[in-house]
């Protein structure tokens, strides 16, 4: 690298200017913005993006799943592409940050080489995946590009079959055109993805930037204990076989086990139902989720082994029957060493602190490690807010993470041997 | 008393093929009912009760709160008159017994003194109240009667208000009819009503009978706790503030708090609801349903006094906001003291052992308690077990139950002075 490309930074005006625009588009009262994938609102941010590209003057290209992209030749003929991105939908009323910052970073920095007129070794590309959120089937548009999409997986969206292939045909996607979105790994040098922590580490700890070493694999349950329906006013205490109470002592000692135990690792019940559902009557069936992540596969596995048995120990203490569901998982993924040494790199020429860290939330980036050195940073999130109108990243926090990513890209990764 | 009255008894046949041919009326497969109030086969199960008072040479009578009469003048002219029942509606999907036993058994009793052409000191009716289980307005039939419902009230039924006005109007049923069904309690000697226990002690003392001393008072709250809604993979488990964890803590401690210290009482959290109810987002809000009952006003006080006390607790250590809504309650009923002693003499004079308890549900003859002498009588359910298909009864206590009625009845209640 020289010393011209070592002092290209983003136009922070420019930046802010479109951040502002963009989260006008799906903007909730509260500050939020609401863009479910292929929604109306997410569709107006994918026009208007490619808009944008095409006035700075990059070429635009919207593929079979969706994903939107713009492009910079600044390599040598025949060179490979550096993807950058993230992604422009949002979760139902989430917050301005997630996706958009690292969308719009992307998209910046290849303005800013443009307008530099540097030749790097790769060329560019700012990409905006289809479905990250997964308000229909997560991670789409990276699964797609990256050829690890079935017809079945197609077939089984976590949203209602019909509503999905009424939302794809409104983007003018079909099954077809998904499965042949794959692109040959060799056609790409790496993923670069800038994105807010979500967590409250960064703030904790105050560093500007957070390299990831791996994104954490999860787990998601359904449990679900029986007991019997009785008429809640007539049998007493004692004989009762209340389902509701096996799901709250599964609550509160999956958490006590995750905090004594697995101290990286994380346990969620997000959702909970009784049937049949009275308020006079002992819930005869009490069904939970139980989400838990943890950064190393052999922790998942352990983690998966302690919560069963815990979820077992509970229905026996109750005299409850006792189901497990297995909804889905995802396996740990490493971050590529030389993407995470090059963000290191580039942070420190910059004169940024930062750390290491897992990510506790799933990203585009875990699928494109499949097929080509990948990686990611944060930047801090006040108070680890997200999902939520209430998430915010200060804006110096943005620019600094997106001249790192810039940075970063214009060093190119260096190749592993 | 004569002896011929002492004599008297219901005729088992007669009374089992009633019972088999109401169960059949909204019966469902599994061997329970779901005759819901003033759905069509709770209208269906009323013109039955109506048709077979009629072929038995009764009179009938419906009120403008729908409730159902067979009426016998075995009194003298111008004698009040000793009210026998109970009501025919269901939970949904309910069992055969709750509510029909004790229907059917007052109508055997009206044909058995008919027959017998007894003369007694009261006349004798056996009704069939209008919505006990409460699937619009709970004891909506008895209120009305007891001339203790508002205007107000019916405007505000469990159920949605157009659904109940729909259904009050395909009964023939008007909110001025409702208002005007009171009756003078002058002319009202007494109520008495044969019930299942619908719990498990009388199975497990072994006594043919239970006399009712009370009726449990109950209250019925909401509770809900508010947190923060965060990204379930990123924040730790120490920094989020899950309002599920609040809940699933308030519905163990205020079970233990029951047990330990309120050994007569029950609490039961039927239904819980997280918001926003993914899988991977911490919930913000968590409500839960939490109902007690206690036999006696003091206790009903205390208890609620000491579970709010843990309601705030739960919050406090958690740092989570909470809200109590109140939903609604009834203050604890005696039955009345001479009732309750007829009821002893008739059980002894048919040679049936007997124990004294409180109810734990809530019944019609809460509300006649308060306009005339009221008193029920339980007999014992198989495993405790009600508002369930598998509600059972030995039809040996059946008849049992009903022959301590017709004693009670024939007898009638002295009077306190």
């Amino acid at each position: 690298m020289n010393d011209r490309q070592n002092t290209l930074r983003i136009n922070a005006d420019r930046f802010r200017k479109r951040f502002d625009a963009l989260a006008n588009i799906g903007a909730t009262t509260d500050g939020g913005v609401h863009r479910p994938a292929l929604g109306p609102e997410h569709l107006r941010a994918r026009e208007w993006f490619l808009m944008e590209a095409t006035a700075a003057g990059l070429t635009t290209h919207v593929d079979g799943a969706g994903n939107h992209s713009a492009a910079l030749s600044c390599g040598p003929a025949g060179a490979p592409v550096l993807l950058l991105g993230s992604h422009l939908d949002s979760v139902r009323y989430g917050g301005r940050f997630d996706g958009a910052l690292g969308v719009l970073a992307a998209l910046e920095i290849l303005q800013v080489v443009k307008e530099a007129g540097v030749a790097l070794e790769t060329n560019l590309e700012a990409i905006d995946f289809t479905d990250e959120e997964g308000t229909h089937l997560g991670f789409l548009g990276s699964l797609a590009l990256a050829g690890a999409i079935t017809p079945q997986e197609l077939r089984h969206p976590g949203s209602d079959l019909g509503v999905f292939q009424k939302a794809l045909a409104k983007a003018g996607l079909t099954e077809n055109s998904i499965l042949n979105a794959r692109r040959a790994p060799s056609t790409i040098a790496g993923y670069l993805e800038l994105h807010i922590e979500q967590g409250n580490r960064l703030n904790t700890s105050a560093d500007d930037i957070a390299v990831v070493t791996s994104i954490v694999g999860l787990r998601r349950q359904k449990v679900t204990y029986i007991g019997r329906a009785d008429h809640a006013g007539t049998i007493s205490m004692k004989e009762r076989r209340d389902a509701g109470q096996g799901a709250a002592a599964l609550m509160l000692s999956s958490r006590r086990l995750v905090m004594k135990e697995f101290p990286e690792s994380v346990v969620n019940t997000g959702a909970i139902e009784f049937s049949p559902g009275a308020m006079n009557i002992v819930p005869q069936r009490a069904q939970l989720t139980l989400e838990f992540r943890a950064p190393k596969p052999h922790d998942l596995e352990q983690l998966g082994v302690a919560l069963q048995q815990l979820v077992y120990a509970e229905a026996r203490e109750r005299e409850l029957d006792v189901t497990i569901e297995e909804v889905d998982g995802i396996q740990p993924v490493q971050m590529n060493g030389q993407v995470q040494a090059a963000f290191v790199a580039a942070a420190e020429q910059l004169g940024l602190s930062h750390r290491r860290m897992a990510s506790g939330a799933g990203h585009d980036a875990q699928v494109m490690a499949k097929i080509c050195p990948a990686g990611m940073i944060f930047v801090p999130s006040v108070d680890g807010c997200s999902h939520s109108a209430r998430e915010f990243t200060e804006w110096e926090d943005c620019i600094n993470g997106a001249n790192v990513l810039l940075q970063t890209a214009v060093a190119g990764i260096p190749s592993a041997d």
